[in-house]
């Protein structure tokens, strides 16, 4: 029995989600039929989460388990060639037979953008959230800087999040500006169900004056999602890497982790 | 009567192209169909050019005539309210009675994206050209080079294309790499049909190490199309901005031309 880690990046705009759901199109069924067919023979994929409906992914990763004895190049360029054009297979690899893609993940990073323009914009509006006030980015900066560490992070869930712990730890939190798109970069050990989009959503009234920076820091600590802001639209968030352990380089030729997340790592 | 500027964004994916076609749906209609609600009276629409099936466009010109007399407000917020998501318009302005999106016209730019990956993107696939091959991007800047100026086009446009004269000036070509974006950009008093992305299909053949880079500026002499390379895809090109008289400033905020482009600017 062979285990193969699948990374796996796709245009969410039109699915229900990644996970099954009675009506509509998933990214899990899309992936699975395409794989049934190289593997030739039913195959269920485990990820490291789900994505919402609309939610991109540049970095997916789900695993499964055959009995195949097949090159990787099959799970590449084979599932690719009967994949729909808005998901593709971008790594395939064999794992340890302990590797699970949801157990074994220690870190993952999300990235949310924003275009910041008076009117929408068709070219960056399928992957952004369009801001037409100026925003207090400097604000925005040090309100986020508040949810770094470990919280709970009660305040930012969905009501619908049935996680059994609500505490989990943000390595670092970053904006980055170029033109008129702002980018919201956040890596954690694991992030409860909207938390992202919920965390953005009260970023924003901060950026917009509506709030005062230290009012995240106060919300944390209440717990309480009514106090929170809205919760962002879909399509500006992306699932940008889901990190393993001894993955490390991949991650730092990508971006460089804050050094919280480096002491973090070491331990 | 008024003569209305309007500068228009669009994600040509869905389209035929710019132009009413037969079948299938056109920009211009869309744009005329929201503008005539607005006006209230049927409209007619002149662009500074067409553009294919499938490419797309950060500033489009058009103009238009109306006796109505409405704030401008009303064909930017009031128009884009009615525009389907993949179309805004961005800028609307009064202009005097001899200006034409066409004819006034003194400059292009277009943008051609590549993806240089070994796998098909999802994210990037709307907007660029994937490259598996490493491409010797130094080589593809010596054949651009030889591009600029004023020169007689007819390698470089498509059989249907019609126009009276295959003369036009090239200001500037650059190449620009973002991680593993790679962007073409041009500018030019005119260009042919189908004049970009037959230049891209020919460069990419030189980044390939097909044709030698001095071989672009030969192909030019001989004026034959069964020459140069293919007619790259649609969905990489763009219409970055059309430039008018006196817009220098609203061009220099977003690229410098190049001295040869600042010397004809200055006749």
């Amino acid at each position: 029995m062979k285990k193969i880690k699948l990374t796996i990046e796709y245009d969410g705009t039109d699915y229900v989600g990644w996970q099954y759901q009675p009506k509509g199109s998933s990214l899990q069924d899309a992936v699975e039929l395409a794989l049934a067919q190289v593997l030739k023979h039913p195959v269920r994929i485990f990820s490291s989460g789900r994505t919402d409906a609309g939610v991109h992914a540049r970095g997916m990763v789900a695993h499964f388990e055959t009995e195949a004895n097949l090159p990787l190049t099959a799970y590449r360029e084979g599932v690719n060639s009967l994949l729909p054009s808005d998901i593709a297979i971008v790594a395939a690899e064999e794992v340890a037979a302990d590797f699970h893609a949801r157990y074994s993940a220690r870190a993952k990073r999300y990235r949310y953008s924003f275009y910041l323009g008076e009117f929408r914009s068709p070219l960056a509006g399928r992957y952004s959230w369009q801001i037409k006030n100026s925003l207090d980015i400097e604000a925005m900066r040090k309100a986020a800087a508040c949810l770094v560490g470990k919280h709970d992070f009660s305040a930012f869930r969905s009501t619908g999040c049935n996680a059994k712990t609500t505490v989990r730890e943000m390595f670092s939190v970053e904006f980055k500006k170029h033109g008129r798109m702002l980018h919201f970069d956040i890596l954690g050990s694991g992030f409860l169900r909207n938390m992202v989009r919920i965390m953005v959503g009260t970023l924003i009234e901060v950026g917009r004056g509506k709030r005062h920076y230290d009012e995240v820091g106060k919300l944390l600590n209440s717990g309480q999602r009514d106090l929170s802001g809205v919760t962002a639209p879909a399509q500006g968030l992306c699932l940008m890497q889901v990190w393993y352990q001894g993955d490390l380089s991949q991650w730092t030729a990508d971006a460089k982790p804050c050094k919280s997340c480096q002491k973090s790592l070491d331990k």
